[in-house]
C-alpha cells in the first residue's frame, strides 16, 4: 500500500512550506487545495501536473510561495458543496493509490483514514501567521493590508476551514486527537524541522 | 543560559519514558513529578540523586518504569496546596540554573517560560494507554484491575492535572497553543523517535 502524509493547518503557519519539503525528502508526489481544485476541473495546468507526477515524481512546478495571497485561495468564503467535495475526494483516493503521496488540506487525513497516513497538524500563533503572510505575499500586496485587517482575514479564513473539516468529517480540526503529530511553527526553522519529520514519518510507518 | 526541554503528558502514554530518553541523548539532567516531590521533601533518596546530577549527568538511578502503578502516584487526588507549589517551583528554577534540563510534569512549561523551553505535550489514544499501563503495572497489579477500571484510573488522573495546570497557569492543560510540538504515541516506537526529537530540539534552540 502507498505511504501517505497528510497536512491540516492553520493558514499562515507554513503547512504548504512543510508539505512541499517532506514531498522532496521523501520523494513523494504532493497536492494540495488549488492542485486538487484544478485537477477536478481538469484545466491544462492539471493535466500537465498529473503527467509529470506520473513521469518524475515529485515535481514541483509550481513556485513554494503560491496562493499565499488571500485573492488567490479559494476559502475565504465556506461552501458546503458535495459534489465538488465527493469530486476532491475520489480524486484523493485515486491519487492515494497511484503513488506515494502528500496531501495539505481537504480533509485527506479522514477521507484516507483507512491507509494509515501520517496525520500532521501545522500552527502558529497569531504574530507569526501575520508575519509570514506579509513575507510570502505577492509584492503589490506587500504593504497594502494593516496587521489587523491580515489578522481578520487568517481568522476567517481557519473559521471557514473549521467548518468545512466539521461539516465533511464530523470531527474538530486542529483537535490534536485527530492527529499523530501538531507542530507550532512560531519560531521553528521549517526547512531543518522538515527533515526530522520526514525521518519521523519513517518511524510511523515502520511500526 | 541553560536549555531546558519541558514535558506535559496525559497519563500512560510514554511522556516519562520520552522524558528519559531525551535526558540520554541530550545529555540533560532529567526530573520528574516524583522527582521534584521526593526533593521538596528532602529525602535521603533526593539528595542522592541532586548528588549524582552534580557530579555526573543525565544520572538515572531510577528504573524507567517506576510510577507506572496507580498507587505509586500522588495525584489521584487533587491538591491545590500553594506551598506545596511555590516549594517545588523553586525547586524546578534552581535545577533549570544550574544545568541543562528536562521536567517531565509540574508545570515547568509555565514557570520556566522566560528561558524559552522546548514544550512537549504526550498523548495517546485511551487503547494504547490501558495497555501501556499494563505492560508497565508492577507483577502483582497486572492482572488486578479490569480495562474499565483502568480507564476511570486514567481519566480520573488526567482530570486532576487539568485542574491543578488550570490552577497555577490560568491556561489549558493539553491545548497546542502551549506547546510547540504534541506527540501521539499511540503507534510509535518512542525509542525511535526520541532520537528524532532530540535533534528537532536542537533547531528549536538553533533559531
Amino acid at each position: 500500500m502507498s505511504r501517505v502524509i497528510t497536512i491540516g493547518r492553520e493558514f499562515g503557519s507554513g503547512g504548504r512550506e512543510l508539505g512541499r519539503r517532506l514531498a522532496d525528502h521523501l520523494n513523494m508526489a504532493y497536492y494540495d487545495q488549488e492542485i486538487i481544485t484544478a485537477i477536478a476541473q481538469r484545466t491544462e495546468l492539471s493535466v500537465q501536473y498529473i503527467q509529470g507526477i506520473v513521469e518524475q515524481r515529485p515535481v514541483t512546478p509550481f513556485p513554494i510561495t503560491v496562493a499565499h495571497s488571500f485573492n488567490m485561495t479559494n476559502d475565504t468564503g465556506f461552501q458546503m458543496n458535495l459534489q465538488v467535495f465527493q469530486a476532491q475526494r475520489q480524486i484523493i483516493e485515486e491519487m492515494a493509490e497511484k503513488s506515494d503521496c502528500i496531501f495539505v488540506g481537504r480533509c485527506a487525513d479522514y477521507i484516507l483514514r483507512g491507509r494509515d497516513p501520517f496525520r500532521i497538524f501545522v500552527y502558529a500563533d497569531t504574530e507569526s501567521k501575520i508575519a509570514r503572510c506579509r513575507r510570502k505575499a505577492p509584492e503589490q500586496e506587500k504593504e497594502s493590508l494593516t496587521d489587523k485587517e491580515i489578522r481578520r482575514n487568517l481568522e476567517k479564513i481557519d473559521r471557514n476551514r473549521a467548518k468545512y473539516y466539521a461539516f465533511y468529517t464530523q470531527q474538530t480540526w486542529g483537535d490534536k486527537v485527530n492527529y499523530d503529530l501538531c507542530l507550532n511553527t512560531s519560531r521553528l526553522n521549517l526547512k531543518q524541522a522538515a527533515a526530522k519529520l520526514a525521518e519521523l514519518a519513517l518511524i510511523h510507518w515502520s511500526v
